[in-house]
């Protein structure tokens, strides 16, 4: 058994290491990771060296979105074994999508906090993977109208997981993943995106979750919500951004945060084993581990209209 | 019986007016104003002509924090009559603290947005009328530590209601409100000044009620409450700011805002009636109504440390 | 056009009358009711002529659970017409469907009060309309795992939208819509039948519905449900029971009622329309307008384990 | 130095005790109690031996209300020393006024739980020494107007804390202890005195504290306290009970439960630091540590009028 790892030593320095196998202590199970996602927290770590406020630590090693099974176990361990038969994550979920349970976590806390409910309006802005990950957990939760904006940033390639050449645009997958409506963000004034957005729903949007983590899309979601709505900030944006907050103010549209999860593991493995929530046609990319630099760079160029890159080790 | 009113007809052109009494219909009353007291929102209309995003429309009465009494009512109205005998005031809260209910309702509604308890950690930033008000009510409420910023704006001169020429800054007067605290706004940077309101405070603030309506106290508000609190935008602020969203995003430091007030007139009267929250020291200057170009512009002058400028009718 | 009611004169005695068409108010609309579903309700009112502490007024109209077209409109009415092409319902909704949406806002409101959730674990006590309708609402909302308990109230005869003779009782009924365990009630303790649910659910309950308006419903939702959580009033029970409160307090399990629903019509029309309720199994008997004393006493009697009887008008 | 203690050895078995001095853990602390105060509970356990649902555990160490001094450390305990000097009450707080800190924060809790705010309309059923606090802590909050029902529990006597001999019901107690009424709770039916209650607060309490763990406190409860309100089991009762459940299931007067305080000791020593809360009155009896049987019978007894008994160590 060895242990080769991805660690990042520096801005654009990613390298290949083989470290020591970890000790097991008591209470913890050592895993071997099958499936990993890239994250794109992951290219401001590798291409910026910070994200948002946070500076990155190095050398640091890469991965945070993983799936894999546990090889061994400390003393005290008592509800997983390192046999196949004792997999945790349920036969209908597969590891791909084990590895999708973290950010999809994200994506159930942000929910969890707005408390999206069946018959909410709401609004997504921007079509990442965590806007459309958002927006699938709306949709599983009852939200009866959904609008996700996004940019045509190309189209996707054929890949692995497509048997045909067809081409997709990120919001044609939006309206795949449950979208009632799709709209290209454009770079015109957020007041008359504001109205378009209103006069496509029918209505201004009791929650707007903001996964875009620019000042367009918090401009854009202070400006449509409902008055005393609320406007969640998944995405996250530069240290300093300009808005009209007093709009929000006086509106009483409350802005609230997201600090990753808590306790949000469990609800998303269960979305992905009741088929609530189908992750499948985010991952537009497959590669083998040796291939790291690659999928790095592709996913970071956005030439090829990348959703999802899975890394296989 | 005659009906003389001051009314906003542009930009710093107040005229006083003789209008018509109003006509009464059956479930209105007529109130004869007697004190009046001057909001920053004035200033705002009078000298600038727009109040955050809101345009002022021409000609505007003034005078929206009011106490007077009925002199008519309609003919399905029961629960008041015009006789000084159905006073709807308590007989403890006199007209000039009436005249203060509406911004002190203000207070009231943003304490409750932010659910302020007994053993709560409460930052104002401001020491306006609205932020002083807010303290006075944080402190009825039960709110342990309170620290108050303010500039030292001038000193109090000696008026109508202080017996000597006791001079005194608004941060006094925040001590004598009950803060627990009090800090001299610097133009240092947010970090610091945040650090500081740690030290005095021995702790981050549960709560940070802003105040101030400016980008440096909105931007204290979020580096400093504690994870998982909440910042209550009350205080008006320019239509756009330069703010660390998110900083408050991954701390989950909430954004609240406040529209006024719904409920709030008798909840403030009650805490007047029952002196738990005492207005007095707010009224730094009395006008007669005469004199009402002469109160707008030293209210607006701020030379003279004026907080609350009531006019008698 | 004529205007044919069925009325209630005292215990037993509906009857069927001739009253004049209604004129129709400027704001009001005059419907030809299609489809009424009949209501446990209806059956208290009618045998015993009270329903909770409540006493029902005489005569009364019957019939509250109803789908109709709109045949006459008020000049001030704009949003409908009494055009068969300006229906309400979704073209996706049938006139059955849309008699069922009261009753189906009863267990929407009933889950909002609660804040049914992705990955709540709910005990619904009592497989009734209502109980099956709050175990369709919570499994559309994201629940994660439902038991429902019931009583073997005999087989469901073949009916009119059964092809075959298949007989179902309704525990299996509960299955086919989304329960993920079923319990017999039976007379037993309730800690021993606490015990039960918590051994078949693997946890004790988040929230438990109470559906079946009994003292055994109760007892067993403040045994089993988890501590801090959340025991909801569904089904209306006797003036007074008997029910072990202390152990609910103790244990902050908070009782929260429900009275029908506000803002909840919308909703269940949004979850029929999307088909993330299926509410046509409930509809176990048909009857025409006529046969409505045969359809009173079959489902008073409910020997033929009848859920939900339609009659068509 | 030595640890004398009264120890329950059964029913009416209360026994003093010389057991070893404990043993101090890294992150403990030794205190040498200086005051304890008897509760009901006490009295169930001793006299009873059960207390609501709870068998008592024999032999029961007594005095869980209790003040002390630190008089040793663990040798991780950094922020208290076993000097005179390091109090952690502040100066402003006696050791009697310690000892009822417990019972403080049981009614700080019960607040908690309702959201007791300024303007809330409260009852309180049983005042007992928790009625009298959830009064005296409602009041703190700003509570605009309290009913308090109590029985006329014979006069309190001449005590040591009383310079004359002046003789105090309990209801004229909680009137100094801030209630704007008070009630005698008479056998009468519950809606009649639901309807007295009414009329003498002018409105239906949005909040009823039941302090009094009875069936009449419950029910007078359930049948008065304001559609949409909440009524707070803070009182233990007996195992069952019977109750109008329906009455307050169709006007969402949800029931909470209190299961004593979590983070309300900081609060509940806050209160009586700011003097916002005077529980001194509370204290009718004291009695040296060698007459505690002499304090339990007579407490036991309530001929005396005893509200809350100090026993000094």
């Amino acid at each position: 058994m060895d242990n080769t790892v991805v660690t990042l030593h520096g801005v654009n320095d990613l390298r290949m290491e083989k470290l020591p196998v970890p000790e097991v202590d008591r209470d913890e199970v050592l895993i071997r990771v099958t499936k990993v996602g890239l994250c794109g927290s992951d290219l401001c770590s590798v291409y910026k060296g910070t994200h948002g406020d946070l500076k990155i630590g190095l050398p640091c090693g890469m991965g945070h979105e993983a799936a894999g099974v546990v090889t061994k176990c400390g003393q005290d361990v008592t509800h997983v074994k390192p046999e196949s038969a004792h997999r945790r994550l349920p036969d209908s979920v597969s590891d791909e999508e084990g590895a999708v349970v973290e950010p999809l976590a994200v994506a159930v806390h942000a929910c969890r906090r707005a408390v999206v409910w069946a018959g909410c309006n709401v609004l997504v802005t921007g079509a990442g993977p965590i806007g459309l990950l958002c927006l699938s957990v709306a949709k599983a939760l009852g939200a009866t109208n959904i609008l996700i904006t996004g940019k045509e940033s190309g189209h996707l390639p054929a890949t692995a997981n497509t048997s045909s050449d067809i081409k997709e645009s990120r919001l044609t997958m939006a309206k795949q993943m449950g979208a009632d409506h799709t709209l290209l963000a454009t770079s015109g004034d957020a007041q008359s995106q504001a109205q378009q957005v209103q006069q496509i729903m029918g209505c201004q949007p009791d929650i707007t979750m903001e996964c875009s983590g620019t000042k367009a899309g918090l401009t854009l979601g202070i400006y449509v919500t409902k008055s005393g709505g609320k406007l969640v900030q998944v995405g996250v944006g530069p240290s300093e951004v300009t808005v009209p907050l007093t709009h929000a103010a006086v509106r009483e549209v409350d802005i609230l945060g997201v600090y990753r999860y808590v306790n949000c593991f469990p609800i998303a493995i269960d979305l992905l084993a009741k088929k609530l929530v189908d992750v499948k046609p985010l991952i537009t990319h497959r590669f083998n581990f040796e291939e790291f630099q690659k999928a790095f760079d592709m996913f970071h160029s956005a030439e090829d209209g990348a959703v999802k890159c899975m890394i296989s080790c």
